[in-house]
């Protein structure tokens, strides 16, 4: 990971892709429907949420993923499709359907040679989150879907505001790896948490990669981004990280490739905690000299899970013990108590397990400032892990006191 | 565990038990200093808090465990004396002493005999709850017990109010058990998760039970109720859980006890939830048909801790997707999608892993009242399990942002 990655400014769609976004009335203002659009069919990888409950659109997912292949995402928010049995597996499966003819529409007589809107179809995958267990309003989707092959182009806004559902603003990313370019379109806000996340994530490459290398690229990524991120704790039924490549640019060096693709996740993961909802800040927890890295993500993610802690990092006020605490409530892991430190924000608050005499005002100060980072040195290995979140508000509480009605 | 138990009205400390409660300076108002005493050495049982960091009161109750006899407690708020070292260590052995010395003049000429102010300092148990990582004021600690042991009387209020810290109110229960009674005096309110809560239980009973009969009677008593608690999933430095039995009124049916002390466990767990910080509600979720019992209580907790089935709780918003959501993030559990019923203050929401056509007025109306109960039925295997908790609300985010600095 490269946390100095010039990102590219304004990011941008690589070369062949193509987006589209726009309000069909699921939402009552601002998109709620996305296209996204490879010219040419691209090798595919993609990692789904673990939950029991996937959505129906994670259930087709993995279906058309066996393939390697996919060329076109359709992507709903408001309604996540999820808990709706086979109605829903089929309103999902309608969607790729109606996109696919947008799909071919746009690709015109070329197009529809190479690929007849039934064979695209099978390349095209379904994403949708939102309130769970509805179905889908199908009326308002094949009504709206009308015509959105035309407005497919290469700006990617529209395409990443209409993906959001409590995401405060849209998140997209690009960087340059050789002659290729891989852009990021994600969202997250809540229901997020290891083993993915109420999360959507696309990553488009026009690199050349194969498909192997590719899921190998994308698990290594994920790992090192949101595989460490948790916003609440919860694990969304819908989540989803997919990669494209169609080759376009042509080869490129695969260190480099994994390397961007590594620093656009943890990007996205960082906007994702950064964004959470009601958060006002990132939280990054960073445990060092942990007896292995297994025990140094248990612990980091210990900590930037605990709502004590959140409370703190919202509140700015430097009740450090609690950083203790949530050491200490992992019960498994090896920990000597006396052998413990923890700096917040570059400043050492214990030491040897215990509170050491720190200006309480500065790192009042250094608190309410965004990130806020949290390091933990255990001294008992070599271990090291991270964590990211964000601070507990009662905004998070407004959103979803009342979230099914809104 | 009878939920039916006729709860003695009022409640009353047992037979040769006394207590007292002052405010010396500790907390703005209100009592935060209080003594608990049995005239006689009691058989005595204890659960500590498996947290790494425990506080210094809970290095020295282990210590003073070991001979399975206790006369007194003394037990302050606002302050955890957590992370404090030797120092702290000394603080804790010194509030025991200090305490021994008014338990010695109260107990007059007899006591003293009986029991010089030393030998009694080793029957002596420290609690502490607040702030981590901080001193405790010893002055005014030594300042204020001075005369307590002329309080001492058979009113628990005082005592009760004393150990509060974000508790909005004192937790006493009592219960008759043949010629015997047994009474709880209990706080809790915030970083209370299973492995303990910040939460100190007293039980005192003038019945005579053994120490082991003692200590396997509170683990029971604990399984069924503390260790299904969780209020923010954050486990505290500071909890214990300790029972006397001074013998007064002679022995008594076990079984009859043991259901007594579970029962009351269940009654200040119970009212720790629903008193826990911000909380409007008690939330209790019943997993049936699990694999084992082990898996369903993992369910039961992990739907309890969801902070979208707290909201949701909070907002009386009928969600109920966000139940499944927290039934299926348990990746580890067998679960099988389409077996899965779940009812919300008894009426069906979810039936074979999908969303029901339900009356979301009746719910929503039914979500408003104290307590929610959550049944889920896995249809997987016979295993039973249940998890104590409440809402999550803007009071838990206030109380807890600037927590410290109150």
């Amino acid at each position: 990971m490269q946390p100095n990655e010039p990102f590219m400014d304004p990011p941008r769609l690589p070369r062949g892709f193509f987006a589209a976004g726009r309000n069909v009335g699921l939402k009552t203002e601002d998109n709620d429907l996305a296209l996204f659009l490879s010219r040419r069919p691209a090798a595919a990888a993609a990692l789904f949420t673990r939950n029991h409950f996937p959505g129906a659109p994670v259930t087709l997912g993995r279906q058309r993923m066996r393939r390697g292949q996919l060329q076109g995402l359709v992507v709903n928010s408001a309604c996540s499709n999820v808990a709706t049995g086979e109605a829903g597996l089929e309103d999902a499966r309608e969607m790729a359907s109606l996109a696919a003819r947008e799909f071919a529409d746009f690709l015109g007589e070329d197009g529809k040679k190479a690929h007849d809107a039934e064979a695209l179809e099978e390349r095209v995958l379904v994403g949708s989150t939102g309130v769970i267990g509805r179905r889908l309003p199908m009326d308002r989707i094949r009504e709206g879907i009308r015509g959105m092959g035309s407005q497919l182009g290469t700006d990617p806004w529209p395409a990443a505001r209409a993906i959001m559902t409590t995401d405060s603003r849209p998140k997209v990313f690009s960087l340059q790896v050789g002659d290729a370019v891989v852009t990021a379109v994600g969202k997250g806000a809540g229901m997020i948490a290891p083993n993915m996340a109420t999360m959507l994530v696309y990553l488009f490459t026009d690199a050349s990669v194969e498909v192997p290398e590719l899921q190998a690229a994308l698990r290594e990524a994920s790992r090192s981004s949101f595989e460490l991120l948790s916003v609440d704790t919860d694990t969304s039924t819908s989540d989803m990280v997919v990669a494209l490549a169609n080759g376009e640019a042509g080869e490129v060096d695969h260190r480099a490739f994994v390397d961007a693709l590594t620093a656009l996740c943890t990007r996205v993961a960082e906007e994702v905690a950064r964004d959470g909802e009601g958060a006002t800040k990132l939280v990054r927890v960073l445990v060092d000299g942990a007896a292995d890295s297994s025990e140094a993500r248990t612990v980091a993610r210990s900590v930037v899970e605990s709502p004590l802690m959140k409370t703190m990092a919202y509140g700015a006020d430097p009740n450090v013990g609690r950083i203790l605490m949530a050491v200490g409530k992992c019960v498994g892991c090896r920990i000597k108590p006396e052998r413990v430190n923890a700096a917040v924000q570059g400043i050492e608050v214990i030491r040897g397990g215990r509170s050491v005499d720190f200006d309480e005002s500065r790192v009042r100060e250094l608190l309410g400032g965004d990130p806020v980072e949290i390091r933990i040195e255990l001294g008992v290995g070599t271990g090291q892990g991270r964590a990211l979140g964000c601070d507990l508000t009662a905004g998070y509480i407004e959103e979803n006191a009342a979230y099914a009605s809104s």
